[in-house]
C-alpha cells in the first residue's frame, strides 16, 4: 500500500526509527526516510528498509518523490498531520489521498512476539519502579504535599539517566484521588494510613508500561494488590474494584468482544453498587503509544485476539470521598489473558 | 475578529485558562470556551470572557454554535490543528474558514508590561537553577555520564515540586557540544577541565525562561560569562562568540529589521573566520512559546519594536572538536534591548 505517515510511533513501527520532524514515504516497492540535516546521521545509521532523503522542505521533498514515482493513490493518517502541513504536502501534488484515521495502530494492534518481550521487560521495570517509590514514600512521604511526591515519583521513574516515562504519572491523596485527571495540589499533604493512588509507566527501548495501585500508606507498604482500609465504604469499594480486575483477566477470552471483556469488570462493580461511580473504560491497548488500539469499553466491538496486549484498570470514584483503581497490561495468548 | 484556537498557548491568551482537550470559539461579541467533563470544574474557576461549554464532542458542538450565530467567516490557525478534528468540524459548518498561519503568535509578539514582568521572573528563577546546577556539577559531576549530567540537570531547574520546563535541557560535554540537538550518551563522561554547554529553561505561571552558557568545569565553576579555556583555537571562538552576543545586544534598536539584529551578531563571528560554524539564526521570541516570533535570522524582515521578548544566541559549532553557543533573553525598551 502507497502511504505516508509522520507520527513518531508510526514513523518508528514501519522502519525503526524516528525523530521529531520527518517523513515515512511508501511508493510501490520504494521507501524514503526524509528529514533535515540534524537527523541525518542518524537516519542512515538506524532507518531500515527506506533511503534517507535529507532536505529543509519535508512536504515539497515528498511531493518531488510523489510526482517522479507515478502513483496514483497514497493513504494517510488525518490524525498524524497538522492542516498546514497536509495542505502543503496536497497543493504540490496530483494524487488522491485517503484518509485512513489510526492506520498504523491498526497494524499495530497485533503484537509481534518481540514486542510481547520488550512489554514484558517494561513492565518489570515498571513494577520495580513502583516498589522503589513505595520505599521512599514510606520514608520520606508523610508531610510532602502531592507536588512534591509527585516530583519524587517522578524522579524515582526516570532513575538516574533519566528514562523516559509513557506519561506524567499520577499521585493522587485521599479525595483527590476520586478526580480521574487532577493535577498536584500543593495544599493536599500525605499522612501515615491516607489512600494513595499511583498510575504510572516507563518506556524500555520505545514501549510503554502502565499500572495503577490504590494502597494505603503504611511504614513498611510497598503498593501490594491486598488492601485493608479503615473506612468500610473504602473496603468495599476496593473489594469490588479488585474482584472486577481479577474476574475480566481471569474470563477474558480471544474471539470475545471487547465490549464483553468490559461488561465482565463492570457487572462486578454495578452489583455492588458502584455502578455510576466507575465512570471511564475497562481499558485500552498499549504499545508504542502509552494509549492504542483495542478499546477495551462498553461501546467497543472489536474482537479480542491473541497477541493483543492491553490494561484492565477498573476504577470507583466517590467525589470528595476517595478514588480507586487497580490496573495491570495483559497479553492475550492461548485464548487467555496473562498479566505481563 | 470571529475565530477559533485549539493549541493550549493560544487558548490561554485568549481567556487566561487552557488544557489539552478544548477548543475556543470567539463569534461577534460571544465567546465559548468548550471542553469535556474532566475540565468543567477547573474552566469555570479559570476561564475569563467565555462561557464554558462541557461535551463529549468538541468539533461538533463548536459547530452548533457557528451555526446558530449566523456568522459567515471564520479565522483559524492551520498549524493548531491536526486535519482530521479540523475536517470534522468543517464538515459540520457552512462558513468560509480563513487560514491564518501563527495567529495567536502575531498578537503576542508585542509583550505587555505584566508579560514582561513574568518573563523577567522566569529568567531570573532559570538564572537561579543555572547556579544550583553548577554548584552540584562542580562537586558531583566530575566521572558522571552526559545521561546522568542531564537527569540531574533536569531534577535541579524542576526543584521538590517539579516546576514545569521550557524544553528538554540540552547538556553537552565537550565535541558533542558541536552536535546542535545530540542526546545525551551513556558513553561520554564529564572529567574536570571539560567544556560543558549548558541550554535550559524553565516555566513561571506559564511564560519560559531561556539561556545557554559554555564553561569549563573547574572546581567552584558557575557558568560565569568570562571563561578562559587551555585550548586556543576553543578561545578564539568563544571571545568571538560571547563579543557577537554584547554586540547585538549592546546595538539592537527599535526600527531595525530582525535580519539586521542577526548580522550585527554575524559579522563578528565572520570576522574571526568561524562564520560558516554559525550554523543557525541568532535568535527567537519567547513568550507562552519557547519559540515564538520574530524569528532573528538572515532573512528575517520583521521590524524589532517595543516589548518584543526575544533570545541573543549567537554559536561557533567545530564539528569532533568543540561547540559554544551563549544566550540571552533580552526585552526591546526605549528602543533598546535590555537583557532580563
Amino acid at each position: 500500500m502507497n502511504r505516508i505517515h509522520r507520527d513518531e510511533s508510526a514513523l518508528y513501527y514501519a522502519c525503526g526509527y524516528s525523530c521529531d520532524n520527518a517523513i515515512y514515504l511508501r511508493l510501490g516497492e520504494e521507501a524514503y526516510f526524509i528529514t533535515d540535516g540534524r537527523y541525518t546521521v542518524d537516519a542512515e545509521a538506524h532507518v531500515r528498509g527506506a533511503r534517507v532523503i535529507t532536505t529543509r522542505d519535508l512536504p515539497k521533498a515528498a511531493a518531488k518523490r510523489i510526482a517522479k514515482s507515478g502513483v496514483r493513490k497514497i493513504t494517510y493518517d488525518p490524525m498524524e498531520w497538522d492542516v498546514y502541513t497536509f495542505e502543503r504536502l496536497r497543493s504540490h501534488t496530483r494524487v488522491s489521498w485517503k484518509a485512513r484515521p489510526r492506520l498504523s495502530q491498526k497494524e499495530r494492534i497485533i503484537k509481534r512476539p518481540d514486542e510481547i518481550g520488550l512489554l514484558e521487560e517494561a513492565v518489570a521495570i515498571g513494577a520495580a519502579a513502583f516498589d522503589a517509590f513505595a520505599a521512599r514514600v514510606a520514608r520520606e512521604g508523610p508531610g510532602m504535599n502531592e507536588r512534591q511526591l509527585h516530583q519524587l515519583a517522578t524522579v524515582t521513574l526516570q532513575g538516574d539517566e533519566g528514562r523516559p516515562l509513557s506519561f506524567d504519572p499520577i499521585v493522587a491523596i485521599g479525595s483527590n484521588a476520586a478526580k480521574p485527571h487532577a493535577h498536584p495540589e500543593r495544599k493536599t499533604r500525605l499522612h501515615r494510613g491516607d489512600l494513595l493512588l499511583f498510575d504510572a509507566g516507563i518506556k524500555h527501548r520505545r514501549y510503554c508500561s502502565d499500572r495503577t495501585r490504590t494502597a494505603r500508606v503504611t511504614k513498611n507498604f510497598a503498593f501490594d494488590i491486598d488492601q485493608r482500609f479503615r473506612d468500610k465504604q473504602t473496603q468495599k469499594a476496593y473489594d469490588a474494584v479488585r474482584k472486577a480486575h481479577d474476574r475480566a483477566i481471569a474470563k477474558a477470552r480471544s474471539g470475545m468482544r471487547a465490549r464483553k471483556v468490559d461488561a465482565l469488570a463492570r457487572e462486578v462493580i454495578d452489583k455492588a453498587g458502584f455502578g455510576k461511580y466507575f465512570v471511564h473504560g475497562t481499558g485500552h491497548g498499549v504499545g508504542l503509544d502509552i494509549h492504542e488500539l483495542p478499546v477495551i469499553s462498553s461501546r467497543s466491538r472489536t474482537r479480542i485476539e491473541d497477541g493483543m496486549v492491553y490494561t484492565v484498570e477498573p476504577g470507583i470514584y466517590l467525589p470528595g470521598k476517595f478514588g480507586i483503581r487497580i490496573e495491570d497490561m495483559v497479553v492475550m495468548e492461548n485464548g487467555r489473558a496473562r498479566v505481563l
